[in-house]
């Protein structure tokens, strides 16, 4: 078996680090505004953000991926409009409510967008709306567009970390990963964690870049890039009804390698991607899995998937027990239920390096369990401090280092492979979406 | 939207109860034996017991169905065979260690049948070996083969209970569900709480019947039975390597109405299976979901698996919190990952038979939201108690009550339904398969 290839970076993050990333590319300015309001449906106060994302100048290279949810929030019906638009001049953030089968939804997004077009002398279309936060309610317009000055007048084009910590909630650190290029820069900012709010779970991405890339290479490239990274992660199985990517060049600085674009556009995905599971809900461990000698790459993708997916090998993870019957339970439910024909008898398995199985067998030993105990441990991010009435809270922010509990699977099949990375399934998880009522 | 009917029955499960319903039916007798030893894989001491459910006389009338995960234990791989035999004269079930991809498995299974049959008097062919624990590990084949006279001599024709007692290991409760028909009975037992010990997750079903089936109609009865009964419901999502679903017929009891023995079959088994998912691990809700208006019977059971499945959802049902946001997230993310093409325009979804969702958008107001958080307490088995040692405890036994969150969707396109059952998700489950190591 080939050992695994670092198709994720792996890069520890920490604050100091964060700021030496953070500079905005060229011809992009950010803008914040917060304010109180009391929604329709659940009458307490509650508090909102608004984070704007301008260019100096309208481009016509921007690119989208949104939700495969098939009840896609109003702004992702907005956005996937927006597309066929000939220019996009900013992009309009919210936190708290997703604007998802509310009531008028569309129509009121749409209202907010053409107030933000008037204060940035651009057109309605031209805005790009994106929410985030519980679905089902409806969004306060009236107190959006009261607050819509502020977010235009603070509008600065320093530095890309206030957008990363105002689309943030619950996370627990902000994202952001830039790589320089040619002269120009590449700059994505992540929000997400599994659920933000006690209602909520959504991944926001915008990928800034001042390089001069054409429209149509920029969205072959960004579907790429998020096929690779973003949708090779899961942290709890469910896809939101927002999920949204963009990515957007002011085409300031010119880039004669669009190849080398493309690979800093991947590392930037790849990178955000990983923030967002050793970021996720109640995350203790990232499990990184590797199948190789696939049939074919989506057959890879999906088993890695539904190792990362299966809730009792999570729970043995969290817990560093090294169960490598529940791993197997997993591939083989995964494989009878979905792939049925496929042939088993040339797995093998390794974890953290040491072969748990092959030959149709498990290869265990008393000293084999307690060096595999002992990767487990290795890989934890932090463990569960005691909880304050009846609630789990993480000890930690930001990530106390880069490291994975490393699965390898080899098919025997073929010639395909696939990386997927997951977290594992944890009393912080649980206390995130149950122990905090709405 | 039609009222929902009630596929599974809900009746309360309590000790005095059970025993109403234990006696044997004619022509079975059921011996237990326990003992302690060591795995060799985990030099740690250990205690298995063996359930022995023994026929007066081997029967051609029995019938199984099995797991369809892709790495099945030996007795599985053994079982499957025996489907072909003649005849069937006993069932040996042993906890502890599950017998799955180990080395030697099937060799040591049928070691432990020769012995059996044996001391019974009957052939190897002729038993049907039955495992449940830990996966990976080697069953410790000569303590068992020592054992196995106290089993044979403790045999005893009076009540089911004690294999019902023997065959469960962390199960909160025994499961034991019966009925009369034309002079004869129908008993069933069952094992299963999503996972047993840190290291396992398997359901054993043995239904015993004194009526006189044929073996074919008795076949296909339990086909017919299992696929509305424990294939519509889920724990957790995982499907464990040794599921197995048994019925055998000692034939001692005329059955002139077949389709009569039909029903009683169909109930013991749903009734099994709604006993298995109340005593799910962890579980403070069983939540019904009922699809009405589908085009076909497996869209509608699919998507009610897919809502118990998701972590979200269950996560905020766990929490009493009517998270409507995330029921219709769910819907959306397995219609738009697996029924692309559906349409849900005319979708109405329902809970605790209040409307939520018509006309694509949410009807919510704060008197619906109170009523829905009262249906969620209403339907709750219990709440958590105080973690000892950082260790959730579930602090009840058997069943509060006979309860569902119920939950109602109509996609107004056809005429197909189906009842899904299934659990929340808690600390209870994640101390259960990570906070106890082995």
């Amino acid at each position: 078996m080939p050992s695994s290839a670092n198709v994720f970076s792996s890069r520890p993050v920490h604050r100091a680090w964060l700021a030496t990333q953070a500079r905005l590319p060229a011809g992009f300015r950010v803008g914040i505004a917060r304010f109180g309001f009391t929604p329709v449906e659940a009458p307490k106060p509650a508090q909102m953000t608004l984070t704007l994302i301008a260019l100096d100048r309208p481009t016509a290279d921007f690119a989208a991926v949104f939700t495969r949810n098939a009840f896609p929030g109003a702004p992702v019906v907005i956005g996937r409009r927006r597309l066929a638009e000939k220019t996009l001049g900013a992009i309009l953030v919210n936190n708290k409510i997703s604007n998802v089968c509310a009531p008028g939804g569309v129509e009121s997004a749409e209202k907010v967008c053409t107030e933000t077009a008037r204060l940035l002398h651009q057109q309605p279309h031209e805005i790009l709306p994106s929410s985030t936060g519980v679905i089902g309610w409806r969004i306060p317009v009236d107190e959006m567009l009261a607050a819509l000055p502020r977010a235009v007048a603070s509008l600065n084009a320093d530095s890309i970390l206030p957008a990363a910590e105002s689309i943030v909630t619950t996370d627990l650190f902000p994202k952001i990963r830039s790589v320089a290029l040619e002269g120009g820069r590449v700059v994505g900012i992540a929000k997400g964690a599994g659920m933000i709010e006690p209602n909520l779970a959504t991944m926001l991405v915008y990928i800034l870049t001042d390089l001069a890339v054409p429209r149509d290479a920029l969205r072959a490239m960004l579907a790429r890039a998020v096929d690779s990274s973003f949708n090779c992660i899961s942290v709890d199985s469910d896809t939101s009804t927002s999920d949204t990517v963009v990515a957007v060049s002011s085409g300031l600085v010119a880039c004669p390698d669009l190849a080398a674009f493309g690979v800093a556009l991947s590392t930037v995905c790849r990178d955000l991607a990983e923030d967002v599971v050793r970021n996720g809900e109640g995350v203790h461990h990232v499990i990184r899995v590797r199948v190789d000698g696939a049939p074919a790459p989506m057959v890879a993708r999906s088993l890695g998937k539904a190792i990362v997916n299966a809730p009792l090998f999570k729970c043995a993870v969290a817990g560093n027990d090294p169960n490598v019957g529940r791993l197997i339970q997993a591939i083989g439910r995964h494989v009878g239920a979905n792939e049925p024909g496929l042939d088993l008898t040339r797995l093998t398995a390794r974890i953290g390096g040491i072969e748990i199985f092959a030959d149709g067998v498990f290869q265990l030993n008393p000293a084999k369990e307690a060096a595999l105990a002992k990767h487990l441990k290795d890989a934890e991010l932090y463990a569960s401090a005691p909880p304050k009435d009846g609630v789990f809270l993480p000890p930690v922010d930001y990530p106390t280092h880069e490291r994975c509990v490393e699965i390898e699977l080899d098919l025997g099949l073929g010639d395909a492979s696939a990386t997927v990375l997951g977290g594992d399934f944890t009393h912080e998880y649980v206390s995130e979406n149950a122990d905090y009522r709405s």
